[in-house]
């Protein structure tokens, strides 16, 4: 690929609109708005060579006009802009239903069918590109995976802004034109992200240019901002901090002239307001960045009048403006001059080729918005340089010896990951970086923040990049963008709340499985997620800060792409996530909670665990691998890791002679068979870990259900007796919160007696010690309720927690 | 409870704060913040009758006091405006961890000690009000179901407007009282909210009055909205239409006065908009709804420097500002000395009771906002007037012999009730009713809207009750508040989107979970969720609109809670439709589709069906009950049934001697232990239809992980071969999705075969026979890739579908 220009390298002034411009500009936006139509309607006769008829017509009308001659004009006048200044630009397209737009514009620049060679550039490929439109075997009606030029699916709406956000961060000479639809703009995703503003440096970072398209309706009726008082619109983005630049009407040529000044005026401002950035001529104040509104009739150059009834300029024009074509021949005919309203003569040659004055509208190269290599990230990534994660390893003389909060050592790793890698990493969180442990990364770098900094902040700059907004989604979303256009990064939140972004994660694993079917989509840096402050240890915020939900909406992703850690420890979770910093195009979840907790395996023991995804802790269990052990204890979690521990410990030192083999699980998807996930293990050493005959009392950190779902299928799966957050939590105390749960050391024991293969002499004796500990803890439970002095013995002993 | 007086029955005018006014509301405030910090800091010497010792200081230091001064003032000034008007208020904290401040104006009040008689209004209770927060055996850190007064958790940020516009939808004479902090203020779903005036008819609902209560910081940094320029935020609010209001500062008594000002002009804007309204002297425009926007320090009257370093006024306010009171003397004496500063001795008598002086400023009875029954909306429920559901019901001759929309029934339903219930009955939904075939209710009610209506919109108006915002945050959290409010509603979305609000979802199950335990807690109308554009029929739209992943969240929720239900057809679904809006303080998720689809049951064996929740198919099988069946093929969902009768047409037609049993599940918790949920079968029924060990062949409308974890612990669960949604979707046919997903009849033909007890003769031939009906369908799949006749074929056959 050539080296795009730089920024510097562009020209300064953008000319106003010249005739010769003007026609091909036009033209351009025209032949795109042909090709909508005909994705829509037509499966043959292309090029209106005959007479339309029925039997050109599709038998099911799919698809979405409405939205899409604005998205074409957006894109016919930024493209006219790429070719006088040489500015690289990312095309969002936020109404993204407006998909067959999208799919004419890269198909318009020829990059179509450099990436899929068989839509040819004439009247065959033409047919085909028709044919495939939101169609069985073909594409979705959607700007989606296949589109070339998008990193944005039109499916779920809201999160066009983020990831244009996202997508500039560290990336100065980018501009990404975000099209913001009016109906998209109700979304709370999308109202929650104008405020990327407030974060991006215009010295270091690109820039976004978001247009707001109004064109007044959604699927059934107006939108909000389409029927707001324009001056209120106005007020509204102003809010947000925008330089707010209107274009309205419906008029031509002039509705392309005032668009096109609207356009140059925005990008000279950008230009100005980088400039004087980079130049050293900045107060240090927030820009007030230029934003373009645009109101067109929806469904524009359409058809006005349609059975007596106006469509264009109304909700009714949003999807197939003529409903019946096969069937009334008024609609057929309606259609074939909608279709010659645009002239097609003039627009492809009688090879179905897009003609000179046409392709003349087309930047260069890589400087197409379909062909931009951020579109593309996975051709722009650079590894990360990683510093070995061993240096941040905790000493462990001996298992269960040491206890300190693990994600302090992760804090230490991606401070210094900060330092050699200034270009291309960035920390994602909802405000809770200090909270969840990783504040070192502080010493690396502020938190970004371009409004007013005081002299009482902490760690807060212009020059910031780690990113804190009390926003999942826009965190969710930023690093979305950031990793699509190539880059590194890691969102870290609380447990509970990372549903609020679980359509986010969803989506983009969807993304990332459609990917993996296309070739030419290069690999993309994986989403690293990282879940802390877990439901065992919310037990002071009580039960809405307690849900492991995240974990049963990953495990369902298609095989190769969602992957789910739980580190027990620190050393694990080093080398866990050195291991997912590291990957790419999969979504990584990692678990482990922030509270200081018991350390288990020295850092050569830990990459030996991890790699193998799970293990036998032989220190923690009595079976000495000759036999069969008469029970398996294993577990998945850090607290429940700590209840299996002591439960071993309690069989070990009571019953000596009992067979207990623990088995801790890092690799969550190692226990699915290894033919529906990659990391699953081969049945041989499934059955070195669990047999396949004696039983497993199983203790894991989130819903029990998903590790039934994961071992179905496996040996005698229903032998798996699972504990785990069974949706009972409260304000309690961290032991409380296992003994609700009944996941708790006492719990395990007596699991383990009652389901081993032999009843070994003394079980009835420990199970009735086991059930006086529980006793002794109901009792505590209501002591503590009614006596003060047992909220301090709950403090100084943990709960007796251990 | 006494009725409460109506809106016109009030004092039109309020009156500017006298000194005997100010002198009760400030000691009001003063008593609410002692108490505040009473909570965070004290388990004993609760009225400082003696010096503080470290003795008297609770081991673990937890809580917020940032916000909660703000919020205390807030509540001051309301009670004041309600003492001086009448008016009926509903108190939602925003800044949610502003708990102990809510939980102190209960307690002054007296509503805490009416809710919790242990809680006493004397000293001994005042120490175990202190005592039990945030600490185990007591209450979260933030308002929640405990609190009196409240309908809002403030676990997880973004929702306390739309809670706010839901609850006075239809409730003309409430004003929701809806503080916004600032941190909460950066989520995507409150940035989606401030709309919900857009949405308001002042003459049929209540009002909403926003304060923005902006004391600058987070819990580690600044807001956007606390630093950006005041013009800016002005700008933003009047964007979205409020009349601002602006008060702040940190001079006392300056602020009271300033305040009370505010709040009485916003009154009486509100009074005025509804008196125009409901006088008939309203234009229809939208009005410009007053908001206040509140500037006070963070942390206000709290320590100003700690260890030489700010804390009032900065992020550090935001939980604990004296951190170290046990160890550190000096933080002891400005524990004490802050504490005295409220002089408690003009605030609780000697036996710890609030001063007439405190107790003069509540308002009486169920005036005071902890007391208001619209806060336990249970209180002020009516069933819905139901019409007969069997009016609607499809006529079925046969099994199987109809085909039609099966919502469009439901629309039909919906549109009676909204007759039946003009003034508690809403349905809410994201632009797609008549996309989701229930556009029938628009014979009874147009959408609501309040912006601008053109002659060319369709059945909308500001007389509208049709809810329809694209939002999936605005329309399930407005039916939440209208639900919590003792209103019965239905959200019915598409269903991939509906993981967008999934933590909406699982927050609104967890307050219903905790509600079960508080008896005084009357129970609410149920939330009920349709889904509907599933999955599998979304295949023109692609693989983004493919995920029926809400289901595996509701079947997580505590068992007395989540419902589940898949009708497979029109009578099913009008059965279930009508037990759910009768239904209590329940989660339903009903999942179905919105496309023509086969008809199975008539009403009279529909209403049995759903009743018992699950039941053999006898017509559809041939199994004659005489013997154990060779297999049982089990289905949940509608596609997928369709699926099943076909495979079991298949057998029947070419192995009539194997002995199949079909069994339909409409309620998916029936297949659950009934220990484990209440409609769990029993042991007894679930062996008649699944017996304990024949192989049962399920086909599962969701990923088959759900069924896995719902049926573990049934006998040998290892023989249930589930086979649903595995993430293969696509823009193809809708038989080839379930070709894809591996559950098309032919797939289920297979597995019952090689699953069954015993192998009939004829099977290796029928299997065959199956495996060249799939190589057929690769071969079309290959061939419409490729050939355009092939999709018209796929329309006019429903792509081999049937």
């Amino acid at each position: 690929m050539p080296k795009s220009a730089s920024l510097y390298e562009t020209s300064d002034q953008v000319s106003a609109l010249s005739d010769a411009e003007l026609e091909c500009v036009d033209a351009w936006w025209r032949a795109a708005n042909y090709l909508t139509i005909g994705q829509i309607y037509l499966m043959a006769n292309p090029l209106l060579h005959k007479q339309l008829t029925a039997a050109d017509i599709k038998p099911r009308l799919l698809g979405h006009w409405g939205t899409s001659p604005g998205l074409s004009f957006i894109y016919a006048h930024a493209s006219r802009l790429i070719r006088e200044t040489g500015q690289q630009m990312l095309y969002l397209a936020g109404p993204g239903h407006g998909g067959p737009a999208l799919v004419a514009a890269g198909y318009l620049e020829g990059t179509y069918t450099e990436t899929y060679p068989a839509v040819t550039t004439d009247t065959e490929g033409m047919r085909r590109l028709f044919r495939q439109f939101s169609a069985p075997g073909g594409i979705p009606s959607h700007v989606s995976v296949t589109t070339p030029g998008s990193i944005h699916e039109g499916g779920e709406l809201g999160y066009v802004l983020v990831h244009a956000f996202g997508a500039v961060m560290d990336n100065p000479d980018l501009i990404a034109l975000a099209v913001v639809g009016d109906g998209e703009a109700e979304t709370g995703p999308l109202e929650g992200s104008w405020k990327g503003v407030s974060f991006i440096n215009p010295a270091r970072d690109g820039a976004v240019l978001p247009v707001l398209h109004l064109n007044g309706a959604k699927i059934a009726g107006p939108t909000v901002l389409g029927r707001k008082d324009p001056a209120e619109v106005r007020s509204l983005l102003e809010g947000h901090g925008y330089d707010v630049i209107e274009v309205g009407g419906a008029d031509l040529p002039g509705m392309h002239h005032r668009f096109a000044a609207a356009l140059a005026h925005a990008w000279g401002r950008i230009r100005a307001i980088q400039a004087a950035a980079r130049g050293g001529d900045w107060d240090g104040t927030r820009p007030r960045w230029p934003l373009i509104v645009l109101r067109t009739p929806k469904g524009w150059t359409g058809p006005e009048i349609v059975d007596g009834v106006q469509m264009a300029g109304t909700y009714r024009a949003h999807q197939v403006p003529l409903a019946t074509v096969r069937e009334n021949p008024d609609h057929l005919r309606l259609l074939e001059s909608w279709l010659r309203s645009y002239r097609p003569e003039e627009l492809f040659d009688d090879n179905g080729s897009p003609t000179e004055l046409v392709r003349r509208a087309n930047p260069a190269g890589s400087l197409r918005m379909s062909a931009t290599p951020h579109s593309n990230g996975g051709l722009l990534m650079r590894p990360l340089e990683l510093p070995d994660h061993r240096r941040y390893a905790v000493d462990v003389p001996a298992p269960a010896s040491v206890r300190l909060e693990s994600t302090r050592r992760l804090g230490e790793l991606l401070r210094d990951i900060y330092r050699t890698n200034p270009d291309r990493f960035r920390l994602f969180c909802p405000d809770e970086t200090s909270s969840n442990r990783l504040g070192a990364v502080f010493e690396a770098s502020d938190r970004g923040f371009a409004e007013r900094v005081t002299d009482a902040d902490d760690h807060i700059s212009r020059d910031g990049r780690v990113m804190e907004v009390l926003s999942e989604h826009n965190c969710h979303g930023w690093l979305e963008g950031y990793t699509l256009t190539g880059r590194h990064g890691l969102f870290a939140t609380y447990e509970a709340f990372a549903m609020v972004s679980a359509s986010q994660t969803i989506q983009h694993s969807k993304w990332l499985q459609e990917a993996e079917n296309l070739p030419w989509r290069a690999r993309v840096p994986s989403l690293n997620i990282l879940l802390t402050s877990t439901a065992w240890r919310n037990d002071h915020n009580g039960f809405s800060h307690q849900g492991p939900g995240l974990i049963q909406n990953v495990i369902t992703t298609r095989g190769t792409i969602g992957r789910v850690y739980l580190p027990p420890d620190a050393n694990c979770l080093l080398s866990v996530a050195d291991h997912c910093l590291r990957s790419t195009s999969y979504v990584n979840l990692i678990v482990i909670d922030k509270q200081p907790q018991l350390q288990y395996l020295t850092i050569d023991e830990a990459e030996a665990h991890c790699a193998r995804g799970a293990g036998v802790w032989a220190w923690a269990g009595t079976d000495d691998g000759t036999a069969d052990p008469d029970i398996v204890l294993a577990c998945a979690g850090d607290v429940v890791t700590m209840e299996t521990v002591a439960a071993a410990q309690i069989l070990r030192e009571r019953l000596p002679h009992f067979r207990t083999r623990v088995v801790n699980v890092v690799d969550l998807m190692s226990l699915v068979r290894h033919r529906d996930h990659p990391h699953g293990m081969d049945e041989t050493l499934f059955n070195e870990l669990f047999t396949d005959h004696v039983d497993v009392v199983f203790a894991f950190h989130g819903y029990p259900g998903a590790v039934h779902q994961l071992v179905h299928g496996r040996p005698d799966a229903d032998r798996f007796r699972v504990r785990g957050f069974i949706e009972e939590g409260t304000t309690t105390t961290p032991f409380d919160m296992v003994v609700r749960n009944r996941v708790s050391r006492y719990h395990l024991v007596m699991d383990a007696l009652n389901n081993a293969r032999r009843t070994p002499p003394g079980a009835s004796d420990l199970k009735a010690w086991c059930e006086a500990r529980l006793a002794e803890h109901a009792q505590y439970v209501v002591d503590n309720l009614q006596d003060l002095p047992d909220i301090r013995d709950w403090v100084v002993s943990g709960g007796r927690h251990e």
